[in-house]
């Protein structure tokens, strides 16, 4: 059984060792590597299907709101960053730079793109006139590169791949429309593909975007209690449009600079989703992104075999052609209680078990993922019941992560109390808070979390600041974070 | 009329600068725009959207025939390409060099990468065990940068955006059978979507990629009679498995190297796509890619407007459900002649005139960009009768695009007779040659035209090498190229 020997590693169960336990199962489902460039994964074909699932959710949601992707150059002159200054203090530390090239020293440094606020804005003052130019709604898929000290594959690597959406606007009333209608979209594909609730709010100024006037995001709740910021959607101001001169001549005739958004999410997604649903048998995949959705596997003796098989080969091609991706395991050499093993590891969200008997009967077995339930379903009704359990396993793993959530989800006082439940429980945390820096930086300090967002609907409205006593100004969600 | 403005530029004739004329349309039509980087250009949506189509057809075929996608760092340590001596000569003048990042100077400098073979060929040496873990079949949607001296858009960019797949296999023949067939998925795509017919054939040995053991490609003919070469195709042998030790333990139990290949199209396909098909009134786009498929615009005096938008609006909605990508351009300040224009100028296949005299008999008009032809349709079989004229126009512009080339293809005996054709017309030339590079340098410096490829189908076997008259070894496809 020589096919069996590769998997024998075992995954460190979540409980001993949840960061171990993320590294071991997302090398052992194939779905990255790493590469010999320094924080810089390798996305291999099972990991980077997830993400052209995901790539294909949003961009059908950006273009049915009204956005075109185009693309820009990667590289942006130093001098572009010097116009917006939170924005060069904010991204200069992380930044790459090309300084040679073809055989010659460069006069000026190009920097590889950490964002495109700044080059996008230059070309937008150049096609941006008239209030009828107005609104511009692009998007970009790009990959993006920070330089980051300390990473972890998919959540914080140097090299990523992300979408960037820069839109302007009239005024501040449809800028701030086209932030929250963005965030929204986020969270419908976060929540309603990778079956990830989320919290969306605000950031505290402390944690905004370099050059913008306010910052939303959206945040989740992995299993080991940290957050995870999964998207978020810029209300820039005019701070681009003075930084690059985009101006337009409005409806009174008058020049007036435009409002600026932007939003991005990235292929941290995809660790969010491992770290959200994935548990001591492996990973677990939400279905709409799953590379394979159903695994086929013939069960039973030697002498029904080949009938076996062929009746599984037909159903396949039926489940195919029904736009479900399916698999067929029908290895000789490899025990099914070992494939079983594997296929959970690997996260597939339903197997499909077929015997001889399940033969005579026009049956067969499907099994889930999430719950582990056996269901003996009519093979002639095949793919509406697989269509339903893949609909219950998407269904499942979002309502057991918002259980989760709300299980670790902790309302607190003081600083002391919040100190308690970081170091003893796993979870968020709900304060109030002053507005100080002061106060925010000393809930970093003595606790390790930090601000993750003003939700906007928040459980209960805190009254006096967990650090100061002062009256509260904000609720905020307080987490450790990725 | 102020809407109308901005287009009074005129667009140069073909025939007076060709050059010229490329440049007009592609900025006029909102294709793309220069960037402040050198040599990179900004896709624009429109210019994008053609970009989407053709990754679109090409993405569907590479999975069909077993191809994954899979994502690979951009940064390439220099030490990578010292490993294979051919292919660092040849990319090494074009290299950016990342040599600080992070705020400090890098121990070993980064190239961003012109091409992945290296940075492949390390990790497949980690994957690669076993016969059993053969084929690898790996596609790559990535941006590439080749630092150019001189750049046209699309064309030759700095910065380009392009697929690479890299193939890993037992042996030889399959590795070739892979090569041939991902130069046949090319031509289907490049013939069957983007209506231009090529010349498929095998390059010389001083036109190979640089590492491959052979190189096939696919060649067009713009209109002004120059060759681009429109996707390559390459067989590296044991190259890059030497180079990067991808060894595999093979059914007899004997280490060996596996036999690699690599494949890629770019977008220079766009560039392409203009030459090939554009006209003095502007681009004509292929229907499989035209970011606007058909275009409606309402027609007749102000009484009837209302009625007329009216029932355009419904027509439209039909058309879109049907899946055609369609626009209406109802507005009432810009008078129809103009419009006609503009939408041919953007090379939008198909338009569909609709007066109050048409609302009456049920009926609209559809008019093809390519030949012209106006055709009456009835309004009940709307659908039905666009799909067949969008069919017609990509048919109309193959068949066009395939009698240029023959009408431009002429078989030359000496270099005198190469050299006049090359000075007088526009085309390519037919040609023998025996084999050494000093002939084939003599016919560049001579007449400007490089070989293009031995193709697998020539009209006719030449006996003789134009150049030294000796026996020919091949028989070649020389023309000056983009």
């Amino acid at each position: 059984m020589s096919n069996e020997k590769q998997f024998v590693t075992e995954i460190t169960p979540q409980g001993e060792d949840f960061s171990r336990w993320y590294i071991d199962v997302i090398k052992k489902a194939d779905l990255m590597d790493y590469s010999p460039v320094r924080g810089c994964i390798v996305f291999r074909p099972d990991g980077f299907e997830i993400w052209e699932h995901i790539q294909s959710a949003m961009d059908a949601r950006f273009k049915e709101t009204g956005h075109r992707n185009a693309y820009f150059p990667m590289f942006i002159p130093e001098s572009f960053f010097q116009k917006e200054k939170e924005h060069v203090e904010g991204f200069n530390p992380e930044l790459p730079w090309v300084t040679e090239a073809g055989g010659e020293k460069l006069e000026e440094r190009l920097a590889v793109r950490p964002t495109s606020e700044t080059i996008f804005g230059h070309m937008y003052s150049k096609w941006i006139q008239s209030y009828r130019d107005l609104p511009v709604l692009i998007n970009q898929w790009a990959n993006v590169v920070r330089w980051e000290k300390r990473t972890l594959p998919f959540l914080r690597t140097s090299e990523f791949l992300w979408q960037e959406g820069h839109t302007a606007h009239e005024n501040e009333t449809e800028a701030r429309e086209e932030t929250m209608k963005m965030l929204q979209v986020y969270r419908e594909v976060v929540e309603g593909v990778l079956a990830i609730p989320v919290i969306t709010g605000q950031k505290t100024p402390s944690e905004k975007f370099a050059g913008a006037v306010d910052t939303f995001s959206i945040e989740a709740m992995m299993k080991d209690g940290r957050a995870v910021q999964a998207g978020t959607s810029h209300y820039m101001g005019t701070n681009f449009a003075v930084a690059f001169d985009i101006k337009y001549l409005n409806r009174d005739n008058v020049q007036e600079y435009v409002h600026t958004t932007s939003w991005g999410t990235s292929t941290r997604l995809i660790g969010a989703m491992i770290m959200v649903h994935g548990d001591d048998r492996g990973l677990a995949l939400p279905p709409k992104v799953a590379p394979t959705q159903v695994i086929m596997i013939p069960i039973g003796p030697p002498k029904t075999r080949d009938a076996v098989v062929g009746r599984t080969d037909e159903l396949y091609a039926e489940l195919k052609k029904a736009g479900i991706r399916v698999k067929v395991d029908d290895r000789a050499d490899v025990r099914p209680g070992w494939k079983f093993n594997e296929y959970e590891m690997r996260g597939v969200p339903v197997r499909l078990e077929i015997g001889p008997r399940d033969m005579e009967n026009g049956v067969c077995v499907l099994v889930s993922r999430i719950t582990g339930e056996k269901k003996v379903v009519q093979q002639d009704n095949l793919v509406e019941e697989v269509q339903q359990m893949l609909d219950q396993v998407h269904n499942e793993m979002f309502s057991r992560a918002q259980q989760f959530m709300e299980d670790h989800f902790y309302d607190v006082d003081t600083l002391d109390e919040m100190k308690t439940l970081m170091d003893q429980k796993r979870g968020f945390t709900l304060a109030g808070w002053c507005g100080s820096n002061e106060c925010e930086d000393k809930v970093k300090e003595v606790t390790g979390a930090t601000s993750r967002n003003i939700p906007f609907k928040p459980e209960v409205e805190k009254k006096t600041c967990l650090c100061c006593g002062q009256e509260a100004k904000h609720t905020v969600v307080f987490a450790r974070a990725y």
